[in-house]
């Protein structure tokens, strides 16, 4: 078991099982100093013997950092700030950086109330994560910080976001070139940006080649079952439609199945996310956008890396999307 | 934006414009101290107005507490260590708590670094949680350790775990009530200690009333409609078919629907989990099993807090699901 309660070994134990002064101690384990080696060697040993792990919070104290990096997130459902934050974490912990979790779950007291506890933390730095790709206020705090997938409104902040509107564009070139001539869109609510781009990119695009006008609804299985009723009644000559979540995509899907259309010998159908319980469950497998949002965390920590270096990055930094074909429009 | 670069103000900046001493500032900040209201009053508008904050790390060091917990995790993917870390991050920060976020991504390596970076950054304690419900070799640390979710193999050793058994004797329960009498199992891998467990935990509480054996798979839906139809072939009788995950009892569902038999009518379905797009996305929703993460992570905080303060509860913990009913045992 974990020994519990027992002091963790300190500088003056090893001192004192070495037989030299705390200040020799520090100079060995340092490796500075004028030492003989075998002073240095003993010092050492009695340290590994004590398990005693240097104080890193006096290293933080003399060199006036923390070496700590504060994630602010309000998408306590996790969907798309999580893997922003895994990306941090990774790249973070290369630079010996700790990642402290904040989770505001929407609420402006507890974001308020957060950053004054970064700030009293001392942390470096502090990354801004959302669920939504809708800009938001920037924080005001005397540190760097910098914004991951909802970039700040003000154009000068560090934003790392998506690049929507080439993600849609690309599920479009792949579908012509595969052949298909009348391409649908089904996405989500229009209130929201993402969807909102998404529309328009698919339909510059698509160009001619488009049907009809986006089909606005909500992020559900339930609203691709019932886009496909809807859009076979006004454009029954769709060979292809592409939607703005996997989840839609995957609704699109088993309503076609239900109606006995093939996917995609009747109609290709192409998903947004990658989300695996989604993209992979569907029957066909979904050809879809990843937004890579692993990297996009890497990127962002990156960024705030340079900035509490010194060499911030000002302005906003769209990254690709990578589009992952499948069965949905290559067929088996 | 924010301003970058600017150094925060300093109990020394607020001392200068207040007129007063560092050291009576301090004071004054913390409550204490012989002072007339009047000076504690201009202190505290200078400090306002420079926009300062208390140096927790003073505070830290002072006490030899760094009020910051590490959270070490197997489980990259999240679905269940995420649930569980908001709730003790949501646990942790009422008590003034920062917690550092470490996904080990299963390697013991990456595992051993973080371990001697949170002992080196001396936080209070550390919660270790994981994917599997396996016990898992504890960690050698000289501060307070609770598991959740993932028991150490030291009974000694504090674990906040889920009472699976009792979750999957209440979906058996509950189906008794609504009056079904042959009872099936489909669930995941049998090398999976939580497929076991709810497999052994349903077989035991169905009684007489159980049809065959539990089925052993895999944890996906795919599994689950490949299991309808060996089920119905050996054991046409059955009247309800419980499931060791969301994923499973969703596929199980889709089948039954194409083979035009009722959920519930013909045969009621549950699930585990309460995986919310599983679950509801399903056809009918789902009956579940919620393991009531979000609280587990809470009550392992609270663990790990009392532990911290001096008052270890050694041993396992064994919480309480809460079985949800939906239209797949209770029709509409």
């Amino acid at each position: 078991m974990a020994s519990r309660g027992i002091r963790p070994a300190g500088i003056k134990d090893v001192a004192r099982l070495a037989g030299v002064s705390a200040s020799t101690v520090s100079k060995a384990l340092n490796g500075n100093g004028q030492l003989r080696e075998t002073t240095r060697e003993r010092i050492r040993d009695a340290a590994e013997q004590l398990g005693f792990t240097p104080d890193s919070r006096g290293r933080a104290l003399a060199s006036g950092r923390s070496f700590t990096v504060g994630l602010i997130t309000t998408d306590s459902s996790g969907r798309f700030s999580i893997p922003i934050m895994l990306g941090a974490e990774d790249a973070l912990t290369a630079g010996e950086m700790g990642l402290v979790l904040c989770d505001t779950r929407d609420d402006p007291l507890r974001e308020q109330h957060y950053l004054k506890s970064l700030v009293s933390r001392r942390v470096d730095g502090i990354i801004v994560t959302g669920r939504r790709v809708e800009p938001r206020a920037p924080i005001d705090v005397p540190i760097p910080v910098v914004y991951a997938f909802s970039p700040s409104t003000d154009p000068s902040d560090t934003s790392v976001v998506v690049d929507d509107h080439a993600g849609a564009a690309s599920t479009v070139r792949h579908l012509h070139t595969v052949g298909r001539k009348r391409i649908a869109h089904v996405t989500g609510p229009e209130s929201h940006l993402s969807a909102r781009i998404r529309a328009a990119a698919t339909q510059e695009a698509a160009s001619t080649t488009f049907a009809g006008q986006p089909l606005f609804g909500e992020w559900s299985e339930r609203w691709g079952r019932l886009a496909v009723d809807v859009l076979l009644r006004e454009h029954p000559e769709v060979d292809a439609i592409t939607c703005g979540s996997d989840q839609i995509a995957r609704g699109v899907c088993d309503r076609l199945r239900e109606l006995g259309r093939s996917v995609p010998g009747d109609i290709a159908v192409t998903g947004y996310d990658n989300w695996s319980v989604m993209a992979l469950a569907s029957r066909p497998p979904l050809t879809t956008v990843d937004m890579e949002l692993e990297e996009l965390g890497r990127r962002t920590a990156n960024l705030l890396l340079d900035a509490i270096a010194g060499s911030p990055h000002p302005g906003p930094l769209r990254l690709p999307t990578r589009l992952i074909p499948r069965e949905s429009t290559l067929g088996t």
